[in-house]
């Protein structure tokens, strides 16, 4: 009989298991001795590193693009691929490390996430041996900045209707000419190499290019940033304006043809933002946990003593543990070959959800003291919005999954 | 390497997945080939043998104790147990069991999980050889049936106030008086041994005691049905009465003393209720895609059309595919000897409460035709209720887990 | 300047005022005497001579045409209307009728809706002369019963696709043959003349007809009853199969035609269901109020000091009185002349959607206890759910009420 | 018969009513000519002359006190006072302004509140002859500053617990020493008067007492604004520390004595609160559905064509209608003398809560284009969250309500 499969022996196990609240369900218990490692790193330059300044960065609406170098240098950007000076850890060990730096702030995942998954992502499953070599390696130091151009303003939920385009240059030999408008772009700004998709005049077909910032002739790159947002401060945000812009032939993507491209994409960034959230939850779960604990009312009894407190930590803490194991669990089908995009748009969806609902009733637990913005929770709050917006809104990644249950689409 | 962590490979799987509405999330790639073998037979036997009574037994508020012994048959009774001709498997393939049974009703796994959890269990964790012995193999082929009298009629949610006393008996040597009355028990009217707890009058401790009805003289012994109930309608419910009712001493549990006994058999029936009611949920699903892709409104469109029929299915199963892998890795960490009591009333609450909650909207799709009760999903919707209040009712659960957060108690 | 409107000096005034649980708004305040009265002899004839009768109704699926006798006697039946021996009250009086009965059963409320707004709402505002003192005095009586065809088996959301027709009689002068199937119309199997709406085929144009059954040749109209239902099972439904059945042209009402004439009636019906259900929500308050009251456990503290359980009563009070206001509000307007159907459509679904999720709530308070049927709650949960279906489902006034906020459909 | 109750004879009503989706219930039906005059000022400068110019004042943290003269002009402030040139109408006119004001930024009525409700309000309501007369007439005009100083930093919800204390002046006759700090004092920097609560030493009672600005000794009253607030940044809010500052005998109010004097100011702001969300509410909607209407996406559809976009709008819309009736009949029942705190408690948690929520709701339609603050909804949005934290944090409503509804106290 199988070792794992004892039966009904347990009550002789010798030690008495202890309940852990940052940890409900024993999640860390279907982790590998390299992914505890590579978590561990990960949580350790977060809270050292990135938690002292995210306070302030949120409030100015800063990014620091040393952040990309620091967490190069601990081998946490592209960390699923292998080769190119990548760490080639699992997929469950790259979605830990977007835990552990959305633990600290949505933004700063986020940056880390286009550079990942959606930029060196795109070079590693889609690009030339060339294009890999010439990009992977600085990138996974953080030495090139990326950025990923493919929402455009009218047409946020709906990529395939994009009106970028890509026309043969008419005298420039083996160069495109590109132009459009791309918005909602993580990292434009300050962006070295922007993966812009958009449609070749030829073919009608979706392609991505490879825009190098520093080989655009001025006037035909344009990336404003966008001022004055309402979450994701600590990462910034831009356009991209590209008004004939020459890009040679070999900086198009040369393996992939379509919507699959970015979709393929986005799919490894979806997974990395279901495991993200629930860092940034579990750091609300814990925050109010702390101010219920000390935080004292009525006869001097602490909050937590209050059945309407205490249920607001136990919903939260059971949503962040269910999380949890349902991303880790696509994490390993991935890393099997047996993991749908479907499975993605769930997680993705439930998770980016239930994160945003529970961190808004922990939010009620600091009552006033909430609009300080040193209590950390509204800052999630308000990160944890866009979460649930970007990368397939909930509305879309439901009628996907509609679609695949019942065979019907509804996109109307 | 560990050969599971292969890092962004995934793109050269040979064979596309395929996403299965029926386990969203993969959860049969975490089972054994045994686990496997023992759910393919539940749910066989279930689906052909029970279902086809379930709906005239639902209305007529009967249950056929036959039905025990077939499931005795099968080796699906006290299936976690090692020896006394029960099946050995593992903590997970014994709920596997619990969900193929409450696919069908909740009604027929509550009479399962009361004879195989709560009495077998309680043998076995706390009897003397003899008492294993005695009744274990009987019972494993449901030869003999089984009830656990712990609820009283003023104590529902606070066992330790139980009022039921044993007292020596004051002239018939080793021999105790048992009385006190139970309510609310599973199969009392039709249990041939009942484990009944009460304070022994010496120590003022709780202590179980089987109560073998063959022995007890008459008027001692009355176990009344309820009728009418709102729920749970095809297992069989009704109270125990003891009236100085003598018990000999050897029928006394000998190894276990104070409320950690019927709460460790009550851990072990939660812990299937969780996983079970899964089972119930995806019927739901099932039955509600069905309608909706059968039933046709405005222009022939299928229902299945409609977003807001859409999202109703999508929630739902994406609950039934989260509760699923939280239910599995609580099996798994249990036969590690790795699972709290509290884990299990994490998974036990938010299961009962997910499915009741999904399976009323479900209902929904029905619209008027859920009246009719040949739909079975209100009758899912009205058994699922009654998981939510029984073996902790969600409230006391969440209390549960707001101490174990918090390190304070609210109950009061 | 308006007396009313005396501004800051309410802190004169004399005796303090008291909260009342029973009414948390106020809403008495609006009512006038008339109206009081009303009220107040439904409510006293509905807990003396309805309530006694319900849990046995209930349990057995028994309909006692009785209790249309005796409403009619207090002048409960179609007392919106003026003459015929009705009462001529407001429309937000008959609706206090509603809500009184309705806080016995919503079973009972559904029998007297039909009699009422359905079928002597019909008559009455779409009727010849002859056809209104032919009929409504003696329904006024509860001598003669009604029942509502509209509903068919295929076509629940959708009246307009019905298949029933009526076609000239190929040889009887002055007749039409009728042909369909209705479903789900409560009071079909004891009713003396049933409003049936079916297609002319000579224009296409649904028309109203009024089948008399007493003057239906044999064979030519059924009304099995459905039994087994899992909701209103007080209350008696059934189907109309109508094979051939001649009816005299004298019999079609002849004031409307198209889905103005049902759809008129249902209006009318639904602006009853909205307060009355807010009667089955207040027994729900004052039936858990209660039990929270005396129910003791943990220390002996009454389960009413549990946070939890306040915040239930709360949340439901509080929908109560909303809903009250609102229906009151929109029945001043009806007869003023200023309410529209999406007015009603909201008050509709938001009253039954509130009740119906209140109750629920609300039969957490007794736990396990609910199962009994005693307790009334879980009937009134099941009867709830199918107040939310009938007269338009839920989603379906969702969809009205978008329609109507934003100029377009969105049924397809 | 009573005219308003005509019955059955609605049909005739000649030009057929619209439904409004600006005022779904008809609410505009309940008010006279004096208070829609009222409410049309209001939303008439509130339009034309706040909303420029809230965008940057939100983005800034900038609250501008020349607001407060222009709505002294229009007689907006202490608008229910009679005499002392205020207007002198009624409660619900005076809640239609806060409604007014709120729907385009609660900071902005948060700061009109304070000035109307808290310090003119305890002013009239507590005040001797002298100090009304000091103080009213001016504070009317806007010309004159007020801040209400009740919370302490570690007493938000339990005010009785409050530490400020005024003691004897040790050797100035006839004053009073101040010492204590407040916290979350809307436009405690910029104000020239503070009703200040504080118990006096020789009683330990309870007692206001207006400290004014000008009169105090440097160092005795410092006013530092909290910066970097998550919401209500377009109103300024701050501190109060008050180092032994002496306030001469006379600014005591002289008419109260305990808890009573805030909790009166308080109710009458809750009041306020209660219709004001609601005008943010309907802010939201507005701008939702016409966002909907305007943006395209998936083959040019409206978004407000999609079913769950159109039950976004259908929810808020609801909630917002019922809210508006509730707030209105509440007013009404505050001028007869009807109303108790209980009442206004069920309103202002109720229409808070719903307002956020649907706010947070309608906020999904936007999707990622709600992260810019042009678009005004995740304004509402953060600032609808501390209104449902001030005057009384929604889990303290509750359980007022449940201590109103059971008889029992729960705050442990």
């Amino acid at each position: 009989m199988n070792p794992a499969l004892h039966g009904r022996s347990y009550a002789s196990a010798s030690a008495v298991p202890q309940f852990n609240w940052e940890d409900p369900l024993g999640s860390r218990n279907l982790l590998t001795e390299e992914e505890l490692a590579v978590s561990e790193t990960a949580e350790r330059y977060c809270q050292e590193q990135l938690l002292p300044r995210v306070l302030q960065a949120y409030r100015d609406e800063h990014y620091d693009p040393k952040i990309l170098r620091e967490m190069g240098e601990l081998g946490l950007l592209g960390a699923t691929i292998n080769g190119y000076g990548c760490a080639g850890v699992s997929t469950v060990a790259g979605a830990l490390i977007t835990r552990a730096v959305e633990r600290v702030d949505s933004g700063y995942r986020s940056s880390m996430s286009v550079q990942s998954s959606l930029v060196m992502g795109a070079i590693h499953d889609f690009g030339s041996a060339e294009q890999k070599e010439k990009y992977l390696p600085e990138m996974a130091q953080g030495k090139i900045i990326g950025a990923f151009g493919l929402t455009e303003p009218n047409h946020g939920s709906d990529p395939g209707s994009m009106e970028a385009i890509a026309r043969e240059h008419p005298h420039k030999n083996g160069y495109y000419l590109l132009k459009g408008s791309k918005t909602w772009i993580t990292n434009s700004p300050i962006a070295d190499v922007l993966v812009v998709w958009a449609k070749l005049q030829a073919t009608g077909k979706i392609r991505g290019f490879l825009v190098d910032r520093k080989t655009c002739p001025p006037g035909t790159l344009e990336t404003p940033a966008i001022k004055n947002k309402t979450g994701l401060r600590a990462s910034i945000t831009g356009m991209i304006h590209l008004e004939d812009c020459p890009v040679p032939q070999e900086n198009m993507l040369p393996e992939v043809e379509g919507l699959k491209g970015p979709f393929t994409c986005l799919n490894s960034a979806r997974y990395g933002i279901a495991l993200g959230v629930m860092g940034a939850l579990e750091d609300c779960v814990a925050r109010a946990r702390a101010y219920a604990l000390e935080r004292r009312q009525f006869k001097g009894n602490p909050l937590a003593k209050y059945q309407l407190v205490q249920k607001k930590l136990a919903d939260a803490a059971t949503d962040a543990a269910y999380g949890t194991l349902a991303a880790i669990q696509v994490g390993r089908l991935k890393d099997q070959g047996k993991a749908t995009p479907e499975m993605i748009s769930m997680v993705k969806r439930q998770n980016c959800d239930r994160a945003l609902h529970n961190a808004r009733v922990l939010q009620e637990i600091f009552g006033g003291n909430a609009v300080s913005d040193e209590y950390g929770v509204g800052r999630h709050v308000a990160n944890l919005y866009v979460t649930q917006t970007y990368e397939g809104q909930s509305d879309i990644h439901t009628l996907i999954l509609g679609r695949a249950i019942t065979g019907i689409q509804a996109f109307v």
